[in-house]
């Protein structure tokens, strides 16, 4: 069944993991896991290390051509009466400057201890949410 | 570091479920958890019920107005030292006519019991995989 949108947020901004799809310039969807934190209506996604440009991952590339984005939380089990999903669509762009990356960077810190460890460098992705949807099994 | 394309391929087709990511007409990329078979560099996911129309359901409109697909495996762990991740990119057909569907489901019933006891009825997304890739901490 469908899952409401404040459901859907809560499973998805408490999973450990997600999948981020971005798309190319030419329409080809490109996917990755993410580690990642939300807040409100936002998510973010730090980039653990500065790349020589900011286009040289393919995520940012796409959303430099491509702004939308989605990304999803989902658990699996061989017992389908378990199955769910969590999405966030919206759209991204990536800071730079570290006087917008501190607070992300925070954020992250306080879900993953390696990033207390080792703050990320790189930009972060910045998700602006626009839907949040889901379904569950039971 | 990087696996080599043979070893994406199987960290792939040994997972229990994978995330497809479509991307719309529009440009929004549409992501959900897919159980699925390989054969070869073919990769096969049901629809459980004949939808209305074959561009009904987001996945198949999508794949309707852009073939690109990708497909994602993933394992995390808080032990960052145990995280990997196998991808297919590739092109997608919706095989709709029970010819064409009756090989794929088979290979589906093979690995999920669900699928014997009932097996999917809708059309069969094929992937024609163009690319494997993947990475693995270890």
């Amino acid at each position: 069944m469908r899952l409401s949108p404040d459901e859907a947020r809560e499973r998805l901004v408490t999973a450990r993991v997600a999948r981020l799809a971005t798309v190319s310039a030419d329409g080809q969807p490109h996917l990755v896991p993410v580690t990642f934190a939300a807040g409100g209506d936002a998510v973010y996604i730090a980039i653990d290390h500065k790349p020589k440009s900011t286009t040289r991952l393919k995520r940012l590339a796409n959303i430099a051509a491509n702004p939308r984005v989605a990304l999803l939380a989902d658990h699996y089990a061989d017992d389908w009466t378990q199955l769910w999903w969590a999405r966030a669509d919206g759209r991204a762009i990536v800071r730079t400057d570290p006087a917008d990356t501190r607070a992300p960077i925070a954020l992250l810190a306080a879900r993953y201890p390696q990033y207390q460890a080792t703050p990320p460098t790189g930009p972060v992705i910045a998700i602006t949410v626009t839907a949040w949807t889901g379904w569950s099994y039971t």
